[in-house]
């Protein structure tokens, strides 16, 4: 099995792009990731998204994004794991390079969301979840979330301010980064009056929807070199599952795949959460982000909100989350966003990140799909 | 990089399956193949479906596949190629065991069209074109195969009853196979007289509409040994695509992806078209299959009506296709049929074909992607 690095990035600005199709988005963040590495040629691309069937009536795009931009023949599909599924193509674009069998393969997570009214791309974002048993029902994932959120705050005694610190770190980190959604600092003041989506998750405890394309660009680490750009080492790729309904789970407040991916990841890295130094976590609604740093063993179970106020996921903080902005500020462009993620993560060890950089060699990102149904982490080294 | 073994195969029958939900037929294929194999674990899941998403509103079968089979945690993914989904998740499924990452991998096709209005159904199934400048226009799948094979009978002097022998040979084969959802041969005559679909491709030029599940289980060849079944060898796995747009392309007659793909998989097998034995092909439409003979390497160009008008894809031709019925007369369950594809031909290798047996040690199979922008080939060994 082959090492494998990152040694291309690209990125187009979250947001609503009403002006760029599908299409056009993909091929703007491949040109960006082929004129940051420049690679000889490419050999595959692998796509991820979830919604361009329901929402652009287009499917088939690993053919249709490879033709766009102009990479006649390669090989080329799409993967999708929900949410997850940008983190889904990085997996197979891993196992592509670990095999020996392609050596320079693009990934690119793509997603258009802002062209489908609220209500229509509600219930397709909630076909991550179990459509008999939990959206047919009338469950959406906010929705979800509410149930999730309220259940924690019970279980644990915790109340809705204690999870401003996620949504305010989150805005404060997407501020300095120039191709956020959000760029404006909120105060928990601001936070305790928003409007309520479901209570209690309120506006800023959910990501908001958007549109945007990330690219990468991967190949054996023996060839890292001949690229002007700081190689990347993946050192984990895992990908864990859990059930899809939530209330089939055993314990709804764990996220039993998240754990099982974050463990798996730990053991292929030879390190753990004390030696990790950044945490891209799967921040979609500030209940994930308390769930995630719990299943993942930076914070005992109940006491995610305590930590996060205590300052342990700031900057300077023990375990730096979301340092672009995450889901939450940088945008979840959801087919996309485990793709951005590793971007953001990418340019931390490379020491591009600006004023929001950190002081970091090692990382880890994780993506979640749906209720947390899919949980896909890689952890990356400088 | 590892040798790839198929030790275990599983269907369900191809039809109108009204009784059984998307994931019904997707366990009872998974459990099909599970006693076949009987592994001691399973790793990882790969399910190939285009079309849950839109028809069932449900996405996330990865996760879902594995919640309902009983696979708790494992890693699990979906892979979309349009019609070629199925073929894209056994790629998947190799480069996983290829790297060494995974050993004991299920491959699982499975589509479920009939629960959907014949209108959304094709509207659906569109969406492997280019939406924008084909589907949007009016386009269908069926209308563009009657494009193609109105421009072939034009520029080659081709009459409609030429293509006859696609259809007559899949429903004399699909006759004894008791998983196919057409079960009676037809003659020339009843061919002739058939309705119009998109005229010139009539009801017998079209794959059925129908619902299925296949399944295969992989392992690294030197783990193969320890089942009970036949080791059937994956000596080339290949993906190419061409330009989404048919006329976009150079040549509409020409499917460059199919080409190309064969010519890797040629290369990586170290073995021709004269080596062949069996070809599983993408007969969605008879035009296709007559494309993909000329394109692979089987007949000239123009020439393949002909070739087919002479016995060449007979069961005791130069090369036997779609011996088990193909998508015309075994049914065409549009993700699965990548998949069921090969699960025919490890039957033809291992001897368990019934009455339609072939001789045979080497057989390939090739399954496209919406109009044939993309191609994924196997070639398979005993």
């Amino acid at each position: 099995m082959r090492e494998v690095c990152i040694v291309g990035i690209g990125q187009t600005d979250v947001g609503e792009h009403w002006k760029r199709s599908l299409r056009d988005l993909a091929v703007d963040a491949i040109l960006a990731t082929l004129k940051d590495a420049q690679p000889e040629r490419v050999d595959a691309l692998y796509v991820g998204n979830m919604l361009s069937g329901e929402l652009a009536a287009q499917q088939h795009l690993g053919a249709l994004v490879a033709d766009w931009a102009g990479l006649p023949g390669v090989e080329a599909v799409k993967v999708e794991a929900a949410d997850a599924s940008g983190a889904a193509a990085l997996r197979l674009g891993y196992l592509a390079v670990a095999s020996g069998v392609q050596d320079f393969v693009l990934v690119c997570g793509i997603e258009k969301t802002t062209d489908a009214d609220a209500e229509v791309l509600t219930a397709a974002w909630s076909t991550g979840m179990d459509a008999e048993y939990e959206a047919f029902q009338g469950l959406s994932l906010p929705g979800m979330a509410g149930l999730l959120m309220r259940r924690y705050m019970h279980e644990f005694g915790i109340k809705r301010e204690g999870f401003a610190p996620f949504p305010v770190q989150a805005h404060a980190n997407g501020a300095n980064n120039p191709h956020a959604m959000f760029r404006s600092a909120i105060s928990p003041e601001v936070y305790a009056k928003a409007g309520m989506v479901a209570d209690p998750v309120n506006m800023f405890d959910a990501a908001p929807m958007c549109d945007g394309a990330a690219t990468l660009l991967l190949c054996p680490s023996e060839r890292a070199g001949q690229f002007g750009t700081r190689p990347v080492h993946i050192l984990a790729s895992t990908v864990a599952t859990d059930r899809v309904a939530v209330h089939s789970r055993r314990d709804p407040l764990f996220l039993q795949a998240a754990y099982l991916s974050a463990q798996k990841a730990y053991a292929q890295a030879g390190a753990g959460p004390q030696e990790m130094q950044l945490f891209e976590l799967h921040d979609a609604f500030s209940i994930f982000a308390v769930l995630s740093l719990e299943a993942c063993g930076f914070a005992e179970r109940g006491k995610a909100t305590h930590f996060a106020q205590e300052g342990g996921i700031a900057p300077k903080g023990r375990i730096p989350i979301s340092t672009m902005g995450g889901l939450k500020a940088r945008g979840h462009p959801i087919g996309a966003s485990g793709v951005y993620q590793i971007v953001d993560l990418v340019a931390q060890l490379r020491g591009q990140a600006g004023a929001n950089q950190i002081d970091c060699r090692l990382g880890m990102a994780q993506s979640l799909g749906g209720s947390g149904a899919t949980a896909i982490t890689h952890i990356l080294g400088a």
